[in-house]
Parts: structure tokens; C-alpha cells; sequence
């Protein structure tokens, strides 16, 4: 098997010429400190650490897997020691807050580290990832004592987080949530309730856990608006910070599951033997709104495992098909010619990496917008840029988790038979990814959000905004002298057509053909990121070339950027109108047809 | 989990009203005795079978897997009794030859009894599939003497057989086999070599085994030129018929794989202990012509494992969506309705069966050329029947396993998080799926043999004689008062004159331009097979519409077969004008990049 390399050339490309890290640093006061210079040095040190530490424990994971003990669930084999070194190293809290440990950089730098992170290790990288969305939850709505508690230990490590929110009946709809919370003289709660799918719900790697629950109390109104949320840790604390009682929450069993073996996926039961202590966060019934702050984060998060699954079966595709021999070249009629000479391979391989690509820089621009929208100085560009941000995120989720399944199944592909063989380790990248387009919200819901919420909201006008951008862009590319910069310039002003009709479709029948706008939601979805995908490479394509004709740059790296987004440009923008006909048919061929007759 | 139900009204259909069952038996004297009818009685005992005693074994042998014991290789629990059951009952010589003990059953009845085996258990229908293939081969070329010991007991299923091509430096290209055979005083051989990849190599459910080999004589010309065929049993058989001395042919190893856990791939070895005894078959040096008589079949057979996996696929996600409750219906508001109701959920379900049914219908469509090919009484028509057949073959096995790796995803995605628990089974039907791919030869392969061999060897003939009857249903299609047929045969027009365009510009370049060809070829065949699919689908509707407004038939599965037409030609056929892009976008991109500017 291969070993991962961080792709620190097409990072630091992405950084710094498409999502505008320098600007990042210079004009934002929080971030004086990120310097391109730093970033460097961080990005350096982030790759040997995850390619030498993370991703030779992948395998072992997936083997090995977790096992639910007596004592708790069990990691596999190094992870321990793994995840000592990753907290001491300071990963844990490379974004968390300089007032509680954290070293406090931008979120487009960190992207960058989690993607790392997540192609080393896919299930390692959940349990920072969930005590990271737990430390901004804590952020948003926990009291200056439960933050002087928990916020520091957590963003260093010491502890991990884990959200609470699924329960069996209640999976993509949180208002059938029924665990409940009783309040305590004290001003404490007693929990009762089982949640599921619960990720890192119990481990051995740190000695205690603090876990996000979301509950009602007695007097909650029906539905999600009578949801609250509750710190309930594992062990208690004491008032000295020293580890107290075992409180009453207990993880009761652990998934079979298709992939991420090594993340446990627990069954927590709280308050079986008279109830967990737990702790109001924030104001009652308000548990779904904080939920949502985090949203945004998470869903980039996940949509960066989506990249970095990519990624990772992408070089190891890539180091089979240059090391196999078989066949003969069709053009020069050698005999015996390693795969990556045969023009199908080139076409999976070139289809793996254009697409991979184009989600990376669409998530680290997002990140770079969601940097601007928490951390700007002018009001106006903050709202401005949260907008694109939230605009964006279902398309990177949405989007990058679907390419990743793609993506991961052509790298099976390009192994032939020994795709097929466990061993061979490129199985394990698609059924990991496979988990991806369903947690943090389905693709349907990605889909949802960014008509129901994202497009409707402005009444397109967010959308309208990034098409007059695409539209620069592509006039540019098409007033290129070069043929290659002009034909991507093209595809991409025809894409970007071809969505803008269908935004339109949709935006004249949402009221009025619900059903039918809902049934085209997810074509929409696809349209919109392969466009955007689209946008971005042709950026790059354009800088590029630039740096070619001024003689700056790696030549080698360049040529290829350009080369990658016409590809991507003749095999992936030249779909987006079909899929505007999918989208503009709408509901027509489901109007006729009644439940039964959906049967065999 | 649900279980397997037969689709024996959509089987029926597409064999009686698509593939020609019924003028089968009246114009083929050799069919003579497969009357509908019959065909009926043979087809409900096949579902009742496959439904009670196949399925469920599907989830057991998946679990459990093979083991390679001190005494071989040992199935899982229930297999043996499972094999049994199936050869007493006759369904492992259904199509095989009547002098031999089989039934002689056109195919056209036998995909649909294929169809059911894969669909309720692809592990074991392997088993069957093998030893059709290695008795196909032995009436092809092996000698009356061989016949005479061998044919009738692996047509009644009391030996199997299996195929070995393989070699650890010998995948997809043959030419690389280093197997040898030593031609010994008496007329047999000796053979040496190790053969990975072997399916059934070695088990427990019979006790004896036919290895068909490739290997080279020690005066053969290199490459394929060079490979013969022979027969290598397990057990030699005595004069008398009964087992003698067990042969130099060993199970060394058996992979561990992604999914099809309970069909055995064996690594075998030939000649460590002095040499397998072997019967060469046919002629020296033509072993791979032997092998590319069975081609047809096998190909057409693995087609059919993706539709099979489809159909389980998309039973279960219906099954699922039918009983789970979420969310609010998004036009009536009711609360809690199940997930059926939401549209975008009815997108994936419709998406599924649309697909799965168009890949049958064109399956058993080739079933019916092929029966055509081989036994029609005009010379004339066995020949237009191959070339048909032959054309469409790639289609069938490239386009059913592709759609099955994207309908048995879907099928997890509708079970949102469940879906990813090994327990609920739409894992296992994803897994399993995703070597139909690759064995057989690989997608690319299919869309080479399409481009190189199907394509230009008539100079495009057979594809115009097909694009002509397309337009026939078409033009009857937009014909029609009904506004839905209207629609159906406007897409397929579309999708019909996207195909022909891409044909010009493959038949254009083909000699000029062979590397940019064939890195359109897969999305060619991709093209191909989404219209030749619609195509069967437009000529379902038009008879389902027929029936309807004569009032026969029954309504819903009638109206259903119209509104799943209407979904493929909304959602499937409206992308045929994106992959002609791609087609014609041939090499361009790939043109400029050197192999080092896929580095990472």
C-alpha cells in the first residue's frame, strides 16, 4: 500500500491564490499573526505528522476496529499514544480560542490540517472533529463556569466532546426527540434518554468525556422548538478540577459497521440508575438554535473528508497504476506499459484528480468567506461573506461527499481485481466515504437547505451575486490567446447558463409546485457544485497561466493546474445540462404515480 | 431485513412482450417445447426456490465467509444442503444441453432463472454460473471421451467447474500467461503454474472439481497465440466413472475481499508436487478462441448480477421507506408520514427501479438475440442475431454492473443512517456489487470490445440497423395522443441523435486519433447503454399504453411501466447529450499532460 503524502503544492495553491489567505492576515486583526510564513511552517509540520503518525494506523483501524468492554470501549492498536502525540503536538486546538489554549488561526488554514488529517485517518479525525464542534458549541451558550471547567481541557484534548442529538425514532427529524431532563434543586438536571449513532461516545483515549445532549424539560413545548441542551460529562468534575463520581451515562453497545471501523459508534443510555447529572446549556429550549451554530463548521468538516478521501485514494490509484504492467500502448504499440499509459486509466486518474481538486478549493474558499464572516472588521463584509458561506456549505457537503464515493469506486477501478482485495487498502477509502454524503445531514437535506433556505431566502440573490462572479471569470478565460484557458472559458459560461435557467425554474415554481422543486432538489444541488467546482479550477486555470507567461512558480505544477481544469471542464461541466434537464423536469413522471405502484 | 421477492410480472413482461418468448417456441424447433406455459410453471418454482431457500443464506454467507482448512475450503453454514437442494431440483442444467442431462431452456427463460439465483444470493449463484461457463465450454471443444466422463455430471451440478486465466503477472492482458503443460507418453499433460483470482477454486459442496487452465506447450508461439486449454480435475476419474487419485492441484490461499464473502477466490496451485494431470481440450495453441466462445454468456451473465443486485437493492429501500417514519409530508403537512412520501426519497426509489428495469429488459432483449443466434432455423437470421447480440453484450455488462454499483449506493442512502449498519443489508448488496465491474473484463474493456470490435468491424452497420429501430419507437412514441409517451419519445429522439452524433465522431477518429477514442470509450459506452435502455423502456410504455386502452393487463403494473419510462427518460436519457459532450471532447485534455503532472 501506499503512504499518504499531504499535497502541500495544491494547498498552498488553494491558500493562497483562491481563497486569499495573505489578504486574510493583513486585513483581519485577529489573524495578524497568521502569516503566509507561519502558515508554511505549520503546513510542513502537519504533513509529517499525519502521514508518519496518522496514516500508518489507518489500516489498523479498519482491521481491528473498536470492541465494547467491561470497561468501556476499546481503541485499536497506537491510537492512544497516537492521539497523546496529536494533543501535545497542539493540532487539537489549532483553531480553538487563544483564551483557552487554542492557538486561535484561521479556519483557512485549519481546513487545510483537518484535511490532512482526515486522508491520514478518517476515523481518528472524527473525535477531534466532534470535541471541535463541541468547544464551539460551549463558545456560543456555556455559562463563564462550565467554560472555565471544560472549554480549555477540550480544546487542548485532554478531554474529548461528543454531540447527542439521534435517537431510534428520531434520525433527520429532530422534533421526534423525546429524551427528557428533570432540574435539581441544585440547578443541576438529571438526564434520561437513548441517543444513537453516537460518534467516539466512549473510548480509551482520554480519561474523561463530555457529552452534548439534547433533551426537553417537563414544561417543553412539542416539536423542535422545545429542545434544550445539556453538558453531561462522563465523569463529574470536581470544584478542584479533579475527576469525581461516574456519572450515569453508559455506553450499552457499539455498531457493525461498513466503514470508519475504528470510530466507535455507540449506543449511550443516560440515566438508566436514577439519571445523569447534567448541566443547562445556554437558555432553555433554545438547544436546536445553538446546534446550529456549529452546523456550518461541521458540514465543511465533513465536506473536507469528502476531499481528503479523494485524495487519498487518488495517490494510491495513482502509485498502482504507474508500478503495474499490462498491455500493450495503443499508440506506440510498446508491449508491456504500466496502466497509467493506457488513455482510460489517464481518463479515471485525471477524473479522480480534477474532481478532487475542484472540491478542495471550493471548501477552503468557503472556509476563507467563513473567516471574513466571524472575523472581519467591516460589518458589511462580515454579513456580505456569511452569506457566500452559507451559500456554499451544502454544495461543499453536499457536493464533495458524493465525489468522494465516485472518486474512491474509480480508485477500486484502476486497481482491477486487487481493488477488490481488502488488503490492497483502496476498498477501505469507499466504504469509509460512504458514510460521508448521510451524517451531518443527508445530500437530500444539503439539497434542501440550499433551495429552501440558501436560494429562497435573498430570493436568489446570494445566487445571482456568485453567478456575476463565475461570469467574470469565464469572460476572462474566453479573452484568453490560449485555446486550453478559452475552451475551459466555453464550458464554463454554457455551465453556468445552464444553472441559471434552472435557478430560475426553480425559483418561479418553489411556492406553488413544492413537491416538484423538492423532487429536483439534489440534480440542483449537482449542478450548482459542479459549477462552482468549475469556477474555482477556472481560477486557477487563470492565475496559472499568468504565472507562466511572468516565468514565476513551479512549471511542472502550473501546467498541470491548467491541463486538470480542462479536463475537468470537458468531463464535468460538460454534464451541467443534462443535469438542468433533470432539474427542469421536476416532478412530471412522479405526478401520475401512486405509492403501489412503487411494487415489485 | 426484507426478503427477496421474484419480479415475476416485470420477468414476464419484458420476456413476453420485449424479448419475444412466445415466437421463440413457435419459430425455433429446438424451443419448441419451451411454450409460455411452461415457461410460467418453470418460472414461479424458480422464485419459490430462490426466495425460501437462496435468500437466506445471502446474509449468513456474508457474515461467515469461506475458511481454508488443513481438508480445503469449507462453505458456509447451510451451503451444502443449499447446493444439493438446487441440483435436485434440476435449476443447474435448466439451459444446459439435453443429450447431457440438461433441460434445454432458451436463455431467454434462463436469465430470468439467472436473474433470481444472483438477486437472492450472489455468492452462491457463482457456483452455477462457473461450471455453465466450463460446460459450454467442454461442448464447444472438448473431445467425445472427455464428454463422455465429464459433461453430464457438471450439467446436472454433481461436479462444478470453474476457469482459470489469472496469473499473479497475467490480469487483463493473457498474453502474459506463464503457465506450462509437458505433454506425457500417454497423452496427457502435466501442468505447472499458480492461477490467482479463482472463483469456486476450491470448496466443499461436491466432491469433485473440473479446473479449466490456460497454459502454454512447450513449443507454443509467445503471447496469445501460444495458450491452450485443459481440463485438470480434482479427483482423477476412473475408468468406471468412480474417483481415483487426487490430483497436484492445490487451494493455497483465498483473499479476503470487499463483498461476494461466501463465494471463495482462490489462489490455485498446478504442479508442486510433480504435476496436475490434464486433458489438453480442443486444439493446441487456441485455448483463448475456446475461451471467447463462452465470452457471450459470461458477460451477458454478469450483466445480469447487476441487475439482480439492483432489484434486491431496491426491494429492501422500499421496504425501509415504506415503514419508517420521519418528517412532514412537504405538501399536505401532515406530521410523521413515512419517508415514501417525500419526494426526493421517491426520486431515489424511481431512480432505482427505472434503472434496474431498463437494464433487464435490454438483458433479456440480448438473452433473446442470442437464443436467436445460436438456434434459429434461417441462417440469415442466426446471423443478424449474433451481430445484434454481440453489440449489445458490452452494453448489458458494462452499463447493468455500472448502474448496480449507483442503485445499490442509492439503496443505502435511503436508509440514511441504518444504511451504514452491516445488520440492515444494504451494505452487503453495495459490496458484493462492486466486483461485477471488474471481472469478466473490466468497464474499459467492454468499451474497448464495443468501440474496436463491435463498432468497426461493420463499419458501424449493426449500430445504424439498431439506431434505426430506435427511432422506430421513438417516432410511434411522440406519435401517441398521451402526453407522457409524447415526452418519453422526445427524450429518446434526443438521446438517439446525441448517440449517432457520437458515433460519427468515434467512427471519424477511430484510426487516426486511437488514444483520444479510447479515452472517450467508456463514456461512449455509458452513452450507448442509457439509450439502449430507454429505448426498451419507450417500447414497454407503448405496449403498456396499448394494453391499457385495450383493457388488458393488469392496470397498476401497466401504468407503472409508463410512469418508470417517463422517470428514465426525465432523469437518464436527458444526460445523454453530457456524455456526447464528453465523447467528443475526446483527448483534448489529456493531450498536454506529461505523466509527471499527475503528481501529487
Amino acid at each position: 500500500m501506499s503512504d499518504y503524502r499531504a499535497p502541500l503544492s495544491d494547498m498552498r495553491f488553494v491558500m493562497d491564490k483562491l481563497a486569499g489567505f495573505a489578504e486574510l492576515s493583513s486585513q483581519v486583526p485577529a489573524f495578524a499573526e497568521a502569516t503566509p510564513d507561519m502558515a508554511d511552517a505549520i503546513l510542513d509540520e502537519a504533513a509529517k505528522f499525519t502521514e508518519q503518525v496518522l496514516a500508518p494506523l489507518n489500516a489498523v483501524g479498519d482491521k481491528e476496529g473498536c470492541q465494547l468492554t467491561e470497561h468501556g470501549v476499546t481503541t485499536p492498536t497506537g491510537w492512544k499514544a497516537a492521539y497523546q502525540n496529536f494533543c501535545d503536538a497542539g493540532w487539537n486546538g489549532i483553531t480553538g480560542p487563544a483564551d483557552f489554549e487554542g492557538h486561535g488561526q484561521p479556519d483557512t488554514l485549519g481546513v487545510a490540517v483537518r484535511e490532512m488529517v482526515a486522508s491520514a485517518n478518517l476515523s481518528f479525525s472524527l473525535c477531534p472533529m466532534l470535541t471541535f464542534g463541541a468547544v464551539q458549541a460551549l463558545i456560543t451558550c456555556a455559562s463563564d463556569e462550565l467554560k472555565a471547567t471544560y472549554l480549555a481541557r477540550m480544546v487542548t484534548g485532554e478531554w474529548t466532546g461528543t454531540m447527542n442529538l439521534t435517537e431510534p425514532q428520531a434520525g433527520s427529524d429532530l422534533a421526534l426527540i423525546r429524551s427528557r431532563a428533570e432540574p435539581q434543586p441544585d440547578g443541576s438536571y438529571r438526564v434520561f434518554g437513548q441517543k444513537i449513532f453516537i460518534t467516539y461516545g466512549d473510548h480509551d483515549l482520554t480519561d474523561n468525556i463530555v457529552h452534548l445532549v439534547l433533551a426537553r424539560l417537563p414544561d417543553a413545548p412539542p416539536g423542535v422548538r422545545g429542545i434544550s441542551l445539556f453538558l453531561v460529562p462522563k465523569f463529574l468534575v470536581n470544584d478542584d478540577g479533579s475527576l469525581g463520581e461516574r456519572n450515569d451515562a453508559q455506553c450499552v453497545s457499539i455498531e457493525h459497521k461498513l466503514g470508519i471501523h475504528a470510530s466507535p459508534t455507540c449506543v449511550l443510555a443516560f440515566g438508566d440508575n436514577g439519571g445523569a447529572v447534567g448541566y443547562l446549556l445556554g437558555e432553555a429550549n433554545r438547544g436546536l438554535e445553538y446546534m446550529f451554530v456549529m452546523m456550518n463548521e461541521a458540514r465543511l468538516g465533513v465536506g473536507l473528508q469528502g476531499v481528503a478521501l479523494g485524495e487519498r485514494a487518488y495517490q494510491l490509484a495513482l502509485a498502482y497504476a504507474r508500478e503495474r504492467k499490462q498491455g500493450r500502448d495503443a499508440v506506440t504499440g510498446d508491449a508491456l506499459v504500466t496502466l497509467d499509459k493506457h488513455p482510460d486509466i489517464r481518463r479515471m486518474l485525471m477524473l479522480m484528480k480534477s474532481r478532487v481538486e475542484a472540491s478542495r478549493a471550493l471548501a477552503y474558499v468557503a472556509a476563507g468567506m467563513l473567516d471574513r464572516a466571524h472575523a472581519h472588521p467591516d460589518p458589511e463584509t462580515r454579513k456580505h461573506n456569511l452569506m457566500l458561506a452559507e451559500f456554499m456549505i451544502p454544495l461543499v457537503k453536499g457536493g464533495a461527499t458524493e465525489m468522494s464515493i465516485d472518486v474512491t469506486s474509480l480508485g477500486i477501478q484502476v486497481h482491477g481485481g486487487m481493488g477488490f482485495i481488502e488488503e490492497t487498502g483502496a476498498a477501505q477509502h469507499w466504504r469509509d466515504a460512504r458514510i460521508t454524503t448521510i451524517y451531518e445531514g443527508t445530500t437530500g437535506i444539503q439539497a434542501n437547505d440550499l433551495i429552501f433556505r440558501k436560494l429562497m431566502r435573498d430570493g436568489g440573490a446570494t445566487a445571482h451575486a456568485v453567478f456575476a462572479q463565475i461570469s467574470e471569470t469565464a469572460e476572462a478565460l474566453r479573452s484568453s490567446p490560449r485555446p486550453d484557458l478559452q475552451a475551459i472559458g466555453n464550458r464554463l459560461q454554457q455551465a453556468l447558463n445552464d444553472w441559471t435557467e434552472a435557478t430560475a425554474w426553480v425559483l418561479a415554481r418553489i411556492k406553488e409546485d413544492t413537491a416538484g422543486v423538492l423532487s429536483a432538489a439534489v440534480p440542483y444541488l449537482h449542478l450548482a457544485a459542479s459549477v462552482c467546482g468549475g469556477w474555482q479550477l477556472g481560477r486557477a486555470a487563470q492565475i496559472a497561466a499568468h504565472m507562466l507567461a511572468q516565468d514565476t512558480g513551479d512549471t511542472r505544477f502550473l501546467r498541470a493546474k491548467i491541463a486538470t481544469a480542462h479536463f475537468y471542464a470537458d468531463h464535468v461541466l460538460s454534464q451541467a445540462i443534462g443535469l438542468k434537464h433533470s432539474v427542469c423536469a421536476g416532478g412530471d413522471a412522479l405526478a401520475g404515480l401512486s405509492a403501489d405502484m412503487l411494487d415489485v
